[in-house]
Parts: structure tokens; sequence; C-alpha cells
């Protein structure tokens, strides 16, 4: 195959990115930005083999225990479980939280063939069951599948004996009820908390 | 700065992939696609390497001169300028064109700082004045920047004493007026031929 036509069909590995695109990515690659494009190929290669997944927290990082699990400032008695690092990133950013994170890097998805066994779950009760960790904090996306995720976390966590939370659902912050979409306003109302 | 990030930070220059989407990238390549991210870093860096422009025709090839300009078969006294190789390969669908191409390899484009030097117009001048070339034929876009290279390359050619011709604008083949936009019917009634 000429390696223009490998180029195009190996830029659809990424995400989103169908024949039309990747040919137009390759003819860029290769016309207009060829220094990019260098740059691309040299970090891709570096972060195949120099990113890994800290010990503890199972998120990208290029040493083998992350500086957050490290830190002596973070509380190990909390445990926020997320999705992916850029769900870290939002908790992070919010300051609200100072304990520390497992990530999954994923999501429960039978139709992708991503099931607890590909989530590495026992991975994950196994940290939580350090012991140290008093408070297990699921916050997965309000999504089908975040959700389901959430629930069959929660299940095999109270079943070791550890206590389970969940961040709240409602109404966002600065939200007008009209403005809110019903399923939210119904699942607010649903959990109402005392006042 | 950390892998992760330079890897995002690169993956942006792919036309058209903003911050959101350069991040779900690289997690997918070091998540989901090690594999297929490993053939992309080497694909990118071997066509960087090889991949060079017919010295003929302007197109890619990993050769000096491409198959395609070197074929005894074809009519050397007809160019047909493009802009993209994939336009090239549009024509070459067609089955309708057995002559030679020129590929400029983009568009006159001002406000991106794409004029006739970039282009290299004099490559194409030089080709087209071979003394074997008898028609130049223009099959640039029928977009703003497409039309404008188009009379470009046509006074420069003419100039030269070269026959231009331009490809037809019409009602597509199979189209009904009532679904044709209203500018390309009127430019098919100007363009009207006799019958």
């Amino acid at each position: 195959m000429p390696l223009l036509e490998s180029l195009t069909d190996a830029l659809r590995v990424l995400p989103g990115v169908g024949p039309k695109s990747a040919q137009r990515m390759a003819y860029h690659l290769l016309q207009r930005d060829r220094q990019g494009a260098g740059r691309l190929a040299d970090t891709l290669a570096r972060a195949l083999a120099d990113v890994r997944h800290c010990a503890r927290c199972n998120t990208f990082t290029e040493v083998e225990v992350c500086d957050r699990c490290l830190s002596p400032l973070r509380d190990p008695a909390l445990l926020c479980v997320v999705e992916m690092p850029s769900d870290l990133m939002v908790m992070e950013s919010t300051q609200a939280y100072r304990g520390l994170y497992y990530v999954l890097m994923g999501k429960l998805s039978p139709l992708d063939g991503i099931g607890p066994r590909e989530l590495g779950f026992e991975r994950l009760i196994e940290r939580a069951s350090d012991g140290v960790v008093q408070e297990v904090i699921l916050a997965t996306n309000f999504t089908n599948e975040g959700e389901a995720t959430a629930h069959y976390l929660g299940e095999m966590l109270r079943a070791r004996g550890l206590r389970v939370s969940r961040i709240a659902r409602g109404v966002p912050v600065g939200g007008e009820l009209e403005h809110t979409d019903l399923g939210t306003v119904a699942q607010a109302f649903v959990e109402r908390r005392g006042w």
C-alpha cells in the first residue's frame, strides 16, 4: 500500500475520524505542518513508551506512584472514584475535595465488551480495603453507563463493609426550573433534603 | 510538561481538533488502542521521511516521478490542473480523462498567506510550457478561492500562448431545477450551449 494510504488508514484509529477527515489530516500533516507532524509522531511514540498507570490511583502518570497519591496533605480516609483523568481534573478544579482518587479509565459498557474485569474492579476493591479508607465517593457521570457503574461498584464495596456515597444529582447551581430538563427536576424532588 | 499533556498538545496540529477532542484522542490512543497508536506513530514518521512530490505533476509520491506521469498510455498534450490529490482521484474515477495532471496542493487563499509563490505557479507554467502540452484544463473547485485560482492561472497561461479551458459549471447530472440552488441555475442559464 502507498505510504499516503497507510497514513490515512493509520489516522482512522483516532476516535471520530472517518475516511474523509483522515485524508484531510494526512494532506495537512505532509503539506502544511511537517514540523507539527514530526512532533506528533515523536510525542506519540514517547508517550506509548513512558506513560503508565499509577499503581495506587490508576490515572496516567510517568512514575510508579503519582505525586497526588504520595502527598501528605491529602486525606487518605476518602477515596473518590471517577471515570477518566479529565473527571479527576474537574473535581480538583472545584477545590472542594482533599481526599484521594481512583480512576476507572472507563465505565461499564457491555455493548462495547467493557465489564468489571476490563475495568479492573478487583484492583479498586483491593485499594479501598487498605484499612485506611473510610468512605468511597462514587463520582461517575450521571449517564446510563455511569449510573450502572456506580450501582455495581456500590454493591461490591458495601459487601466489603465499606461506607459508600454518591455525589448529588439535581438542579445545577444557578439553574432555573423552567430551563432544566424534567427528569432532573423530578430527581431533585425525589432526592430533596431536610431544610 | 507531562507527556500526556505534550501528546494532547501535539494532537492539536490535526485540522479541526480542539483541546477537548485532543484530550479524548490521547486517552483513546494510550488506553484503548495502543497497537493502532503505535502504527500511527510509525507510519507518520515513515511518511514524513519518504513521501515527496512528483517532479512532474507535484502529487504525493514515494518516487521521483510518479507512475501516472510515466505512463505511455496517457495523452501528454492535455494537462489538467486540480487543487488536491483527492480531486485527481475524483477525475480518475470518472474515466473521462486520459491526459496528465498538475496538482497545486492548495488554492489561492490570501487570508492564509497562500499566494502564487506558495503554490509554486512558476513550476506549473514551466511544466505547461514543455512544447508538448496543447491544452491546460483548469479543474479547481467552484468555490470563491478555486475560482480565483482558475482566473489567475488562466491569465498567466494564456499570456504564454497556451490554450486554456475550464471544466463546466451547471445543474448536476440527474439534478432537478427545483432542488438546485439558484446561483447554479442562473449560471447554467448564462453558460447555456447551442443545442
